[in-house]
């Protein structure tokens, strides 16, 4: 078992609907030293693919991505969920569907911040149905640059993305993967990697 | 002239509509080695305050306030802007009006991350009208915690943001404060500190 799946029986609450509360370590309330060292094991997974830029959304994919960017010492992109009076000119526009959220988002990234020659690692903290993956991954070739990867922090295996995603051929690390959670117990079971 | 403000020179863009795009570098392309230099210049402001927890605002104030909490070794807390269905049980919540996206959201953040014992240091990367770090001390002050102060990359002086919250007896630290911009030639003036 590793620091993260750890760190999620340790803190992490099942609720029913397949909700995992993970909000006082990871996406409300932030440890940051574990933020880092998912950003190391990160570019541990992806040391080899010369990555030139990490690309994320908003918002609690952010926290993750900056340390993974400090460790290859690369910008930064994040993707904006809505057009922002402050955006303008040339942008990418994918439409994604929110798995939390339940609605549907323009996910924009500005065509100044992603070119040809980049080579993409694309991070988030959860993914579920991947559909805020599905439209980075778009914007990303859109661009014309390579998505080198993607690593999340959990994956719920029990639902589509990650194995659309694989199928897809892309490079998916998730440093914890869920099969299963019992809300009534509490139980947690990971996937072995 | 202090680093960012010549970072702001270098890469800032006037728009008309007293709109500064800083968005190569801050908002929406992140510089990590910029993030960690305003973190180490917000640790020594607040050296003296003993802060337990940094708290911001999604989504752009997420990067900055990782790197000022990695310097004071402790959480970070952001608040959310709208009700998630991840987010349940006792919220602390204020009503803020976005200046850049021109409508009112809910500042939602948890109960369980506020405590009276708290010494919280509020971050984010733009101050103008001020209703965000309004909402954030409003929530914070709700808790029990104290304020004790807020750090901004950029304010823009010539809104009243920063003003009420200096009147109101808190210390903001802003690194760079813009007095002054030309959208015609793009000059940008900013107050001696």
């Amino acid at each position: 078992m590793n620091f993260l799946e750890e760190r999620i029986l340790k803190d992490g609450i099942v609720k029913p609907g397949n909700v995992l509360k993970v909000d006082s370590f990871l996406n409300h309330q932030m440890d940051i030293e574990l933020m880092d060292r998912m950003g190391e094991e990160f570019h541990r997974r992806f040391a080899d693919k010369n990555i030139t830029k990490v690309l994320t959304i908003e918002a609690s994919g952010i926290a993750i991505a900056c340390s993974v960017a400090r460790c290859f010492n690369v910008p930064l992109v994040f993707a904006k969920k809505s057009k922002s009076v402050n955006i303008e000119g040339d942008m990418y526009i994918a439409e994604v569907e929110s798995f939390t959220h339940k609605n549907k988002n323009q996910v924009i990234v500005s065509k100044k911040f992603l070119n040809a020659d980049d080579r993409v690692l694309i991070i988030d903290d959860f993914l579920a149905n991947g559909c805020a993956l599905q439209g980075l991954i778009s914007i990303t070739e859109a661009s014309g640059a390579t998505v080198e990867g993607l690593g999340i922090a959990i994956e719920k295996g029990f639902q589509i993305g990650g194995q659309v995603i694989r199928n897809l051929g892309y490079k998916l690390e998730s440093l914890a993967i869920v099969d299963e959670m019992n809300a009534e117990t509490g139980e947690i079971k990971f996937r072995e990697q």
